[in-house]
């Protein structure tokens, strides 16, 4: 931790490992409206934290924390890839944020040893990931809102004619 | 970004906000098997970021990622409160991490400014904000299994007698 008060802090965040994934380029990520994530990929953790991965084979679903290694900068307001309005950068996935933390739910399919088998990986090939989390609960489907992607989607559709 | 290379490379972090609850310490949270998190508490976003805010009131849930600001240090293997049995740390919610970063699932209730009213924070007054993200979609409960949770809220049954 550096800097002069609470307000200004800075914390030092280390990779715990590195993603493979078959994504070498952004634009081959599946983006956008009902895109699927069904790529598998592997969390490959540290050796040397092997043993923080005790009982995760237990789990069906994990967090997986992770950096936006290649963003530089940040917008607060930007065009999403499947939306033509803009939209704040907290109520959207962008990567170029003011801490480029990128959050995504995986199936996990396997271990051996630190390596983790994983499906539904969206993040770039080489990517840094900061932390992996037991995924415990979703929030019902008829309690959820989307705001402007639902509104999005709508247009989307109108646009198509479909 | 510091370091020598990729592999120890660093990332600076720097808070974009802090939490108001109504926990003081630690003790205070309720954890563990079945615990609910129905506390409500603000999201002070810092007021030069209030513009990336834009759109996120159509949303019902968000992700808040966000610092143990005050834990020193990680263990890779411990005891939960919830149970008797040690496990891995990325198989459970420790704030005792690589890095110590913290993730909740909160219901929006309402903005004013760069201020979100949110129900179901369960972390401690003042805790620095990372990110906030929308929360888009749900894995079924029917596809969820949650380990040593399950295992050890069995114990839990059998133990009081219920």
């Amino acid at each position: 931790m550096a800097g002069t008060g609470e307000k200004t802090a800075t914390f030092a965040m280390r990779p715990i490992g590195f993603v493979r994934t078959p994504y070498r380029e952004t634009k081959e990520i599946p983006k956008g409206l009902g895109a699927q994530h069904e790529a598998e990929g592997t969390l490959e953790i540290d050796p040397s934290l092997e043993a923080g991965l005790q009982d995760i084979d237990g789990f069906s679903h994990l967090y997986v924390l992770w950096l936006f290694h290649r963003a530089e900068g940040f917008d607060l307001v930007s065009r999403p890839p499947c939306d033509d309005r803009p939209h704040g950068v907290f109520a959207s996935r962008s990567p170029r944020r003011p801490n480029p933390i990128g959050l995504t739910v995986v199936e996990l399919l396997g271990r051996e040893g630190p390596l983790l088998r994983v499906r539904g990986v969206d993040m770039l090939d080489g990517t840094p990931i900061l932390d992996v989390k037991p995924y415990l609960s979703s929030v019902p489907e008829a309690r959820l809102r989307r705001g402007w992607l639902v509104d999005a989607e709508e247009r989307a559709r109108e646009k198509g004619g479909g």
